[in-house]
């Protein structure tokens, strides 16, 4: 009997390691972006009924894991709120350095409101590099203004 | 007499206000792009002894100001380990809910390692949508793998 | 010389005790809702040029201090991330014990997504009551889906 | 063996996903809100003999479940003090945002006291919109004064 | 220029050295116990127009200040969330030790619901004891039950 | 095999429901208050060897966890430092509001010191009320004084 | 005109760095242990009048400011909950690590109860040693039980 | 299958509880004294081969969890940083309260430096006391001074 | 079934108690430093697959737990922020104490930038000194500047 | 008038960057190493009288700030747990990531205690490398065993 999302992330988590599977792989199957196909078999985005299946399918799931795919889950992936991964660290770096940054360039050409994270989608992708390949990444959210009512 | 760099900034911003200064105006004036002049105005990259000149000419800054802008800062431009702010907290957000997916999704590509915020920049764009202007921002940041020694 | 936004904030609370101002009198004057003008005058939403003048007349602000109310400001209205006072804990209260009947029912409803603090507004009204009246408040955002991609 | 309510609510969650139960099945069976009905499955109210009956019936509790859904729990639904689910965290920053403009209004309207989080209800509804639905949510808590003794 | 309730306080605090002025004879003065009177001079309640007047020309306060006195103050007495000060660390110790067992033994007598720290007073006394005099301390708050809807 | 006392609190409660056993009950059974005899049960006191086997015969436990019921426990009796549930919160919030309160009160009628929590004891009753039953709390601690040396 | 207790224990330390005073001068000057006359000049004990007078003539302090000397303190000497200087984090280290070892052997020769921190002296002394001097604490404080009521 | 150090420190504290050992006892038996041979039991402090048998031997331990017992333990045996437990806190609340007294002391008879924690020993007694018995404790750390290089 | 690296830490710690495993031992028997591959079996490092092979060879691991070092971990090996257990405290406490000192020292060196924690090694060695045995480490890290873009 | 260490610091770092100083001048001005004399030029130790007036020569400083360079400083150079700074989080990471490597090395070679962080100098030194320069730290610390008593 399964009780959390979490212990549905672990089984598949768990197989992936036993069977050697790639989540571009996955993500093909279902036909959308690893982007969010990895954060969907993590445990922060919703899988309809026939993607459910299909991740299911591959990683060898029960049926009930495959209902716990379809419910939307708590998100928020990092066990700490600094995360300590160095790779994900550097996000968070990114974020207090130039969070302030990011806000007034926003706010120059925008004006009052937000980049929103919920209609936004994102791009990872190697870029070639004679200095040393690069990681290219393209985050695009839709802005929402403040209005005054 | 001027003890932090915080002080400069905080000079800087209200000056910013006074005279009505945009930040692409001041990255134009020492040919550098928008994002990272802002970042360097808000005290969290260090001007060379000719781009402080200009910087402190458009905001009408004294020497020792001028001075303060070419020593190194304590970086981090956040008052909280999470951020209030909403438009900066969705970017949190994105680290937050994406965080094991980005990780993931890097290591498949390139292996064990991170993604350089050093070695590093950031292009914010409008992007013209029927549906509403979206926010494009494009992160680049050469890939370091660990090595095994 | 005016440094943060948050100097004008105290600027406007202390001439509003001098002066014994109401703020439904300050939104009647910019002719908008009670809720947004004191919010902004709180130092959480943007005015406009206008709405700025008006604001500044009332509690007899500078030029400088009408600038910076123009100024999007770093929002976050509270000093700690548990709010001490008790009418605002109560609210952090209802959020922590309700939080997640919330997020099931707008789940149930609309699916994966979220209700906008953005396109978001909010009345709070005084209900009569014989056994003693009650404050009413009607929170309304906009659904914002989840989408694959 | 159980031994705190939290187990009583993942056997309910599990229970839910398998059986593919509504909340709002659940309240009308007890004839109550959704709102009230689903903070209670949830281990945030306490239902009395009949409701925990109709409640074990409905998620095929054992007795002892059954019996621990009418003790009054130890509240509080969120895991982290600033909660990281999108959905939850937007209404975290609408405290967070409006918190010092709330206080001000309730006390302009009623002087010093607080809005009770005790002797409250909510209702959640869909608003249809042409710009996109909106989720229109009304509160309702008694006035409680501080009164000098 | 006062900017904030906690000014007023410290002048209190300050006139109260001086002068070598006691609780008790401010609260006589305004006819209240001193429990009440003491908490709202340190900006924990407010004070209503005649009031403030007496506790203005006690302490030698400027018309600033008494208008001040009248704001409903931000509560919260203490500056971090465990109190270092052993007295009030006591307290503080008592909720955390005795805190399940207050619960239990008001959820047995009263049902779901809390002891009001609103509709509430305590009085502090002096016991005389052949072993050591004690502090007696009685609270008495309204029980407010929670409701089912 | 019990490894921690707070095993053998979790058997107590579980049995406690299933049961349906009264703590006013238990505190008959060992003649004791209802305060200190809940404390106990909660893992916050110790037993005797005969109140042990009194509170062992009642929640039908095995000979080893009575035996822990004699061990003195590590005390404190919340998940959080600021505790979630509304009903121990408000315990929270009259020491944070009335802290520098009692503080001042206890100092101005005893000097430096502290009310004891350990040569401590409280008494919680039902006060009738016409406007509503309150909760009435008698908190007695010995003052315990600094003294030079 | 001073504001807290916090701003005399600062003038305390500019004279006493001015003047080259030493603790023991002072402890000798006023009759009293040098580890109980340092506490009360850093903030965290009461002074009388005769001793306020005595420590405001050697470091020529103001009416006022010997005034606030016999007010009682808002004790804790620590800026943050962990101490970050080396001398004060080992004696953090010492309660963490043998904290644990501490409890048992109290309770183990006492039974429950506390060993207090009021009714408590501390004692500092050199130790000569050939591999090193030592310091040498010796901390005494009464037994206080818990009993049963 | 043992895993962490601490499954044999529960084993150790549940055979103490069923066996009623005393840990002066185990003292006696390993031939040093009562405060290093309980820190050591509880996980703090590492065992030789020989000591390591004759605790497994009066605790009745396996030899995997004696061969535990002499591996380095990663040492803290506190759950919180600030401790929750009576006896404990007020530990803590000395180095609060005397931290900067302490350091000032240290400082004044040794110059710059600490007081070792790990060449340090502490030694606990019963004072006998009319007035109610003491705990006395004698804590020695060998000085160790900064030196400039 | 393995769901997490960190189990295989776990087995891989209680493999070596049990068979008397040296961290020296494991590192020459796949020919890369100790510093590395001590680092990598405590789950902070990836294994290639033939040294993940001869590591579960040492261990006993099973294919499973095999395929698991392969996988790239999340990073971070310890419990809290800042550490409790005394040697990893004193590592803590260098960069706090000379953490600013290190800033200056590598800025007035190479300008702004940093030094790499993942292009970067570490070398731990006795240095044999008559006044008591040193340890001695070099840590190697490559310098990485800011550049402006 | 100065009133506290941190005061002195700001000074020193004012005069350093209008006078344009670097510390390696400090250093050879007072016959030391780089890293020890910037340590204590920025707060973190001790100078003796000649040592603070070749400093307060070389910065400007009056008498009452080189008295306060002899004076022990609450030592501690970052202002939050985890530091923001890039520079410094990359040690903080080194920490965090190897901290558990460094521990198990260390006692592997030398048993149970710690490296010490008194007893202890470090020497930071650019290493010319075609592959980009690198910073190299040498620490050297006394090893402080635990001893059983």
């Amino acid at each position: 009997m399964i009780h959390t999302r979490e212990e549905v992330t672990n089984m598949i988590l768990s197989a992936k390691v036993s069977k050697g599977i790639q989540w571009s792989q996955v993500a093909d199957a279902i036909g959308l972006s690893k982007e969010w196909t990895t954060a969907a078999c993590l445990g922060q985005m919703t899988f309809d009924k026939k993607q459910a299946e299909i991740v299911g399918d591959i990683f060898g799931l029960t049926d009930e894991a495959i209902a716990w795919l379809q419910v939307v889950p708590y998100k928020g992936s990092l066990p700490t709120a600094v995360p300590t991964d160095p790779l994900i660290y550097r996000w968070y770096e990114v974020v207090n350095v130039y969070g302030s940054t990011i806000k007034e360039l926003i706010h120059e050409e925008f004006g009052d409101g937000i980049m929103s994270a919920i209609d936004f989608n994102m791009d990872i992708q190697r870029e070639q590099n004679p200095n040393g390949d690069r990681v290219n990444v393209v985050l695009s959210g839709k802005f929402l203004p403040y209005k005054s009512y």
